[in-house]
């Protein structure tokens, strides 16, 4: 499927995009937008989820929700979210050494998950 | 296989048993680390590795660290590593909210991974 | 490994991919069945599997049959087979509309499918 | 977390409990729901997009949207979303005969994403 | 689903039992089997497909073929095939030695995977 | 992040470089090492882990130790993996039998992983 361009979106999905390219101070919404606003009942849904979760408010700090969303984009192996969210953390401040820092932890989770699996290690 | 206990472990093993239970205050290691025992050289690349990443050091909070760790068990679906890391986040101070807010972003980042793959959006 | 073209074929080949061919009516198999047919032992399961299962005899519609290997496909990360069965199901009648509802179930239940592990809900 | 009961919940928690029943015909709430109340902001947005696109309306029978939800659930190694949406199913209609093909086709479909991405077999 | 157990079952399905017990020489078939045998077609599809694969012939050692098979299965998270196929591979000469390289790999593995993507390191 | 070449890496970096250049009687480092130096520390416990666990010695013969960590990065869709390990496998005496055997073995116990699942089969 195509993704839908503003000019040709329905008003629905116009206010949608408006809300989000308010929302990051940003002049175009991100592809992932753009192809799900063929569906406009889901562009709806994830937004609003995605707002309300990511956004500043809440008891985690922006920076470290990104990474909690990149350290899920890479064990799932989904590039796009992966590079897409690595862009949002730098622009909210995160650093090459905090990138660097959760990559380990992915690498080092990835492998103790299959670890406690292979010895079927029971609950503590 | 069975896991190893302190009193039948090698004297390589008993060593790395002291290192974490000194480095980490605990009384007795984990069921991981007695099971990981069968094998005394992944128990030393394993313990080697978590220790230095997941410590107290380094450019996260260690809180986030275990925040990391528990979204990527989750998404693979080890439970013994959820439980366990769930236990170390809340001892280094994570608190119900942080956790339902990492529980959040686990699902919604599962579920745009797949969006984004579904409808095969393209890199920015 | 490179693809075994019909004209480089065994007998055995062959007559597996001619009977792709005429089940499918196509005038060429897909390039999975050329590279399977480096290993013609497996060629031979999996066509003669997926003729049984994927068939228009049974108790699903077939656009249903492509619909639900899609999903599978696209949890799974594998591009090659969500394009070739989009493509299938296309061919069988499945809609746009079609699609993008399957689409959206994909989403939600990868995000289900991890917060009832995030919150560790016992069975009902 | 603890599951939390109706008689314990906010009234907006309640509201949505009370919704679920009412759209569902059910006495009460399955535990995903109950577990999921600890964040009622996201007990929101999954109930509401659930309704949404697992309702009657839309494009595909909701046999065959269930059918896809257990498919990926299996695929994920997800139990409880498995049992619980395969009770749904049935409850829809779905019969043994219907639940059994799906199986297949998760088998199937697992096996060829596998061996798609093993020859590394480039799009047609 | 409930098992198919020999007394209740088809001729059909007795005759795989039957292959199976004696490919195997075993007195009963694995569970796997008698809750496979709900699809009497797929019965027959994936045990001669495991019949033909993972018997003596070919080109790898029983033994080796049946670690592999287990990597896959820790690796999905399938407890049920992780342990019938270790009991597989110890009476076809596993020792406890071999298993536990082969996690070690499956663990080593699991984590170079996730920092391959990480990192996203292109192809040499 | 830019991987790091050998002129403008680190005493540190080089040393385990050159290590690894000697462990492997190649030339230059593959694209994974250059990219891992960007986290030195990491670097080391990898390289150190698999130049352990991956080398002659041990109770597995190296290509079958290379066949096993095939077999988890095709699963886990690591391309990169897949093929840096194949063409390792290659070097150490990996036939196209052999690997065209371990795919085999992948794709069915893909396949019966979640047909075990799906059939929610209980442990013998």
């Amino acid at each position: 499927m195509e993704p839908v361009e503003y000019e040709n979106a329905s008003e629905e999905v116009r206010a949608i995009f408006d809300d989000i390219k308010s929302a990051r101070n940003v002049p175009d919404v991100n592809n992932f937008w753009k192809y799900l606003a063929n569906d406009p009942r889901m562009l709806d849904h994830v937004w609003s989820a995605l707002k309300d979760v990511m956004g500043s408010g809440g008891h985690l700090d922006p920076v470290v929700k990104e990474l909690i969303y990149i350290a899920v984009s890479i064990t799932n192996g989904c590039e796009y979210c992966q590079v897409s969210h690595t862009a949002a953390a730098r622009k909210k401040g995160a650093t090459d050494e905090m990138l660097k820092e959760m990559h380990a932890i992915v690498g080092l989770a990835n492998m103790t998950n299959r670890l406690a699996t292979a010895y079927r290690v029971p609950l503590d």
